[in-house]
Parts: structure tokens; C-alpha cells; sequence
């Protein structure tokens, strides 16, 4: 598809999913007439999160606090992007910071539900098809929740694989960018451009997945359809000789410590990084963002001490776990895409993860009894981006009929 | 030591060494009464390098251009820094935003010598007993050539292994935190607190190493000292039973292409970081740097797309290249630090190994004819920093009497 479509997709779906925080066709157009014709990702229009810096676009970061921001440079993979002659779309709708204090932007599947959060606007602009790509950040679920709840490919890469210089920061020890793709080889050549330093090992395409079970400690508060379609994928990974599933040898501990460190390091990261805006302009956040930083001043430095020192250890046992291992399987979220006025949904199946540092994907996978989207999600180890990329691809190619 | 002997040592050799571009002792004082005590380091003085955004201390990027410039708040390793207790005794002298337009700090060994660049302050505050620790970058050589000129251990972990949120950026595809340190215990200790997703194997620990040698295409440039010592490190490890050194299948092309990538990347990315201030400001910057951002906004997308997919196709090699190998054995400089008016010396044995992402370790190893420190380098495979430090500590037992 050309962008003369996507523009024409933004201009029809727009006023109903409020994907976008900015978005100018004559802008868009004036970009293709000066991007880089030969770059690897040409002509590709692509949709960025309203809290990567823009020099031509504002950037709000999804706080009022911030309406109308202009910065003065654009981020380093907005930079990278364009100059790989990908196309810009525009700013796409955030949660304030990344956290949760929520933007207008509806599901493209049924419009009374959320398309989760924080990168509420990419997953939503690419399940709309307005864009086939678009620019995320995780920090707790906020790629990967987005994308099962819209039904798009969501790809969180390995921590610090991607630079994040010129993101507004939530916590940078977690924060990670991540990309929302109508397909899985759409997000491994954005990935590519992004991370030269990893490959793919074109063997790795022949031998039998070993996978590891793990629907994890909260998987009773998940609706029963998900856990179903799970169990379902499993079976067809074992009867097509895909591969063999394994439980996963990794504590419930581990994982309810993985979550808890999250919340403790996020909350007490994100309000260092945002306290001059709660002191001076607090009356413009919003109160989950307000709630948020006050907790996290009142966080010590022996509580945040201890949360790193439980992700040492959680991490030692993943890595454990995991040796001879692919990746694991387990599920996206907790099921559906909420009813918009419920907020954005629960990252309680993708915190322990993000925290690892870990690549995760989530694969479209069927639907639930309100008709709407559930993901797969895959978690390998850090650094195996590429595999879990593959380990996608051939799961949907025999098991998904995607 | 306690920190009023650092506090000491500042004010006896502060005058001539010229490492601080920011130290109050008054502020020292007033951090050792709030500091966490249980923290991981508590009480340990770090030094820290004038890029790296501090809420209390004015952070002028070493550029004329943000003299006095004060950030809001702390970036996310002195943030770190600071909740695991540790003491930040100041600013370190730093070119201008980490490229080599130089500041006033001197060689300890030799008043008359540079300290090389960025990282002067850094390194030049270590070997003058100053500080045990200190903070620095490197996107060329920043890191490991200053910490071989001054004679002390420089660790440049794996690329993204730690945020560099709040850091001033020149090339954020290549800049990296690094660590000077008086010993490699303690260079590892800072790290364990800045990356907790790495984990040391201890029964490395007693395994023969398996090194390569790579003195590199650009060998015959380098003093007959460095690669007479070179050879010497080399024979201990081989004649002490140490481990074995076979030469690394790295093709010269490779290597050059990474220099010269390091170099296109670095304008292209520099330019568009500083465009702002180079626009409004020019006549505050340094020479070199006006330098590099007119040469790096004459660089084309697509000679940066060339540079970005160089890269790739060496990463590939080196991996290859390194497949079974524990660490490659280089050459930290091309010789002694160069005199103070020649400028910062040259990273052209360092541009390489920064640009693959690779973690790369400097141990003083010796003295060359002018009677200054010589380092040899060791570089692992990204994501192996703990065992680079490892077998860095056992070279230092077993052969340099350190």
C-alpha cells in the first residue's frame, strides 16, 4: 500500500479511534518528497508515540502539562528512521508519561472498549490499518497489552537494544522501545534498522521449537477463553511437530517478586524524573500520574535498592530456566480489551518480563466471547530477538492461520 | 579510605591536575549525611564526568555554550549511584560534549601530557587518587584510551547495557557508559549496581582462557613499546599456563570499516544532536566540534545507511570471528599519552570495538619511553562483560603484578 492509502485510511477512521495527537497530510507529503529514496525502509509510513522527540512535530508526551511542546531535535530513532527514508505519519496518542491517566483513543475493533495502554494510539492506528507500523515504549505491558487488546503484531525487544535518547523517560531501567506491525516481518525490518547488532541465525529456521509453559501465578484472574486459546495453540505446536512444550522451571516468587519490583522501581524512578513537573504544574496531571509520583517520592532508597537486588536474583533464575530453551509461552494479557471507561487494562501478564529485560511478542491468536482480539505472547531470552522473531513467524505460519 | 582523604587528595593536587569542573566540598559533606548507609555502595566516592545531568551541580557539557547550565534533575546512573549510597564528589572535566575539543586537566603522571579525551576528568581524578571510581562515556575511545594514558583500570561495558538517560548524547548509536576505577573489583562492584541483568558464572573462574590476538591493521602506527608489551602479556599468559592466545579471524577490512563507520556515524548523529546550539551559539564551540557538525550535516542519509549496514556485516564477522573465544587481546592506545598542546590522543584502537557494542577493558600494564602508563585492552562478546572482568582479574594476578 502506497501512502496516498494509509492518509486515506487516517482521513476516513480517524474521528472515531482518535489514534493520532498530530497528524498533517500536507506535512506527510512534503516528507516524501525529501526522504531518502535508496534507505531500507523507503516509503514506509510509520506512527510515532507522542512521547519520542519530534523537531517538526509537538511532542506531549500525553500530559497537559506539556500541550503543545516543541522540541528542538527529533529522537534518536525517529532520526534513524528517517533517514532509512521511512515516512512519518504523526504523533500518536500516549497515557500521560507512558504511565496509565488515559488519552481519547478507542479500540478500532468496537469503539466502547480501550485500546489499552500506554502506547494506546500505534496499536490502535496500525489494527486500523492507518499505518503498518508504528513506534511504542514498555516500561510495565504498554506494548504488548496495546497490541493483543487491537489484534496487531506487538514486538518488545531485548532493554537497551534500542536507544531511547530523546524519550521522555518513565523509568529508564525498564523503559524499552517497541514496535506495533500488521506482520511479524514488518517489525523484524524496523527492528533491523534500529539494532544493526544482532542476526538472525538462518538455521534456526529447521529445528523443533523448545518451548517452555509457563501461564504464570496470576493465570486463575485470566479469563477462562484466554487460557483456552493458549492451551490450544500448545496442542497444535505438539501435534504439527512444531516443537515440544515444557514447563518452565521458574518460581511463582520469582515472578509476583518480578511484578512487585516493577511497580517499586518504575514509581520510584518515575517521580525523580518528573518531579520538577509535579512541583511546579501539578494541577495539570492527571491523578493516576499525581498518584504515581507521590508514591514514588515516598519510596526509599532501601525499598528501590531492594527491588534491584530481587531483579538480580529473578534474573539469575530466568536465565537458568530458560538454558537449551527458545523461548516461553504464555499469555498476552489478562484476556479482552476492557470497556473504555474501565481504564487501560492490566500489564500483571507482561511486568516480570519488561522487568528481565527480556524480548516478548505477541502474536494475534483468536477471539473472545465479547468478539474481540487475544494475543500469544512469547518471551525469549535477552539478546535472541531475532529467534523470537522466527520462533513468530513459524508458530503463525502452522498454528495461526494468520 | 574514607572520603575526607579523598577530600584531601582534591585539594593538595587540584591545582595541577585540574580534573574538576565542578567540587564542593561543603556539598560533599552535606551528601555523606543523607546518603543511604545500607546501600550496595555506601560511602564510596564516585567522580563524575560533566555530561551526565545532575540535579545539585551545574553540568556544562564541557562547551562554553551551557556554561553554568543547571539540569532539573539527576540522570538515571548518578540517580542510581546515589540510592545505593554512593558519595558524588563532583563534575570531572570532559571535552566539549564528550568530542575532543579539550579541557585544562593534565596527565598526573606528567603535568606536560594529556590525560586523552572525553573522559579526562574521569580518569586524570582516579590515577591522582582523587576518587576510587568515576563515571565517563565513550562513542570513540573515550574511555579506555584516557584510563591507559592515566594508568588506570577503564571498563567500557556492552552498548545499552546501561541507560544513558540524562547523558548529554554525541552518537547515542555508539555512546556508552563507562567506569575508571583504581581496581577492576571496583570497577565490577559499579557495575553490578548500574546493570543487574548480568550475572557472573564463578566456575569461570578456574577454566584456561582462550584469547585472540589482534594487534590490529593499524599496529605498524603504534609505539614498538605498547606492542613490545603486548607481546610480553601475551607470553606470560601462554608460558604461566594461563590460557592460550591464537590469532583472531577478523578480516583488516572489517576493522577499518568500523573505524571509518565510528566516524561517519559519529558526525551524522553529532550534528543533528547539537544542530540547535551550533545554529544559535557557534561562536561559543570549540573548533573541532563546529567541525564535526558542518562535516556532519554535509553527511547524507545514505552514507549513514551505508555506515549503519558496515556495521551489521562486521558485527556478523565478529561474532563469527569470536564464536568459542573468551577475549580478544588489543592494544588500548597507540602508545603514551601524547603532550598536552597535541591534543587528546587518538581512539583510532578503540573505534572498532565502541561501534560492534562489544565490552572492551583497559589494565595498566606498564610504562613506555617517556616514562608514561601503557594499558593493554581485552574485548568480549556484547553481553559477556562479567567475564571480561573476570578475565581481566586473572591476567592481572598471573601476569602484570598489579
Amino acid at each position: 500500500m502506497n501512502i496516498d492509502s494509509y492518509l486515506e485510511c487516517i482521513q476516513q477512521k480517524e474521528a472515531q479511534v482518535k489514534a493520532w495527537k498530530h497528524h498533517d497530510p500536507q506535512q506527510v507529503r512534503q516528507q516524501i518528497r525529501t526522504a531518502n529514496p535508496g534507505g531500507s525502509l523507503a516509503g514506509l509510513a510509520v506512527g510515532v508515540k507522542d512521547i519520542f522527540d519530534t523537531a517538526d512535530m509537538p511532542t506531549g508526551y500525553g500530559s497537559s502539562a506539556y500541550e503543545g511542546h516543541q522540541p528542538d531535535r527529533d529522537s534518536w530513532a525517529v532520526q534513524r528512521l528517517r533517514a532509512a527514508g521511512a515516512i512519518i505519519m504523526g504523533k500518536t496518542v500516549t497515557t500521560e508519561f507512558a504511565y496509565t491517566h488515559a488519552g481519547p483513543t478507542r479500540n478500532p475493533h468496537n469503539l466502547a472498549h480501550t485500546p489499552g495502554g500506554s502506547s494506546s494510539g500505534s496499536a490502535a492506528a496500525v489494527a486500523a490499518g492507518m499505518v503498518p507500523v508504528a513506534l511504542g515504549t514498555q516500561t510495565g505491558g504498554s506494548v504488548i497489552r496495546p497490541s493483543a487488546y487491537c489484534g496487531v503484531i506487538g514486538f518488545k525487544p531485548t532493554h537497551g537494544a534500542i536507544s531511547l535518547q530523546g524519550v521522555c523517560p518513565l523509568s529508564p531501567s525498564m523503559d524499552t522501545l517497541g514496535i506495533h506491525a500488521a506482520t511479524t516481518e514488518l517489525a523484524r525490518q524496523v527492528f533491523s534498522v534500529l539494532c544493526p547488532r544482532q542476526h538472525r541465525d538462518s538455521s534456526f529456521a529447521r529445528e523443533p521449537l523448545r518451548l517452555a509453559w509457563f501461564p504464570g501465578p496470576l493465570a486463575s484472574q485470566a479469563q477462562p477463553q484466554a487460557i483456552q486459546l493458549l492451551q490450544s495453540v500448545r496442542e497444535k505446536i505438539e501435534t504439527s511437530g512444531l516443537g515440544t512444550v515444557t514447563d518452565l522451571e521458574f518460581g511463582s516468587d520469582h515472578a509476583l517478586g518480578l511484578s512487585e519490583s516493577n511497580r517499586i522501581i518504575m514509581r520510584y524512578e518515575a517521580a525523580r524524573a518528573h518531579r520538577d513537573v509535579f512541583s511546579t504544574r501539578r494541577d495539570l496531571l492527571g491523578a493516576a500520574t499525581v498518584g504515581l509520583i507521590e508514591t514514588g517520592l515516598r519510596t526509599t532508597d532501601a525499598q528501590y535498592e531492594q527491588a534491584m537486588q530481587q531483579v538480580e536474583r529473578a534474573h539469575a533464575a530466568f536465565m537458568a530456566a530458560t538454558m537449551g530453551l527458545d523461548a516461553v509461552l504464555t499469555l498476552s494479557s489478562p484476556g479482552e480489551a476492557p470497556r473504555f471507561e474501565e481504564g487501560t487494562g492490566s500489564s500483571s501478564f507482561n511486568q516480570a518480563w519488561t522487568t528481565l529485560g527480556a524480548p516478548c511478542l505477541t502474536l494475534p491468536a483468536g477471539k473472545g466471547q465479547a468478539g474481540l482480539p487475544l494475543g500469544i505472547q512469547l518471551i525469549a531470552r535477552p539478546g535472541e530477538d531475532h529467534r523470537l522473531l522466527d520462533i513468530g513467524q513459524r508458530i503463525q505460519q502452522t498454528c495461526l492461520n494468520t
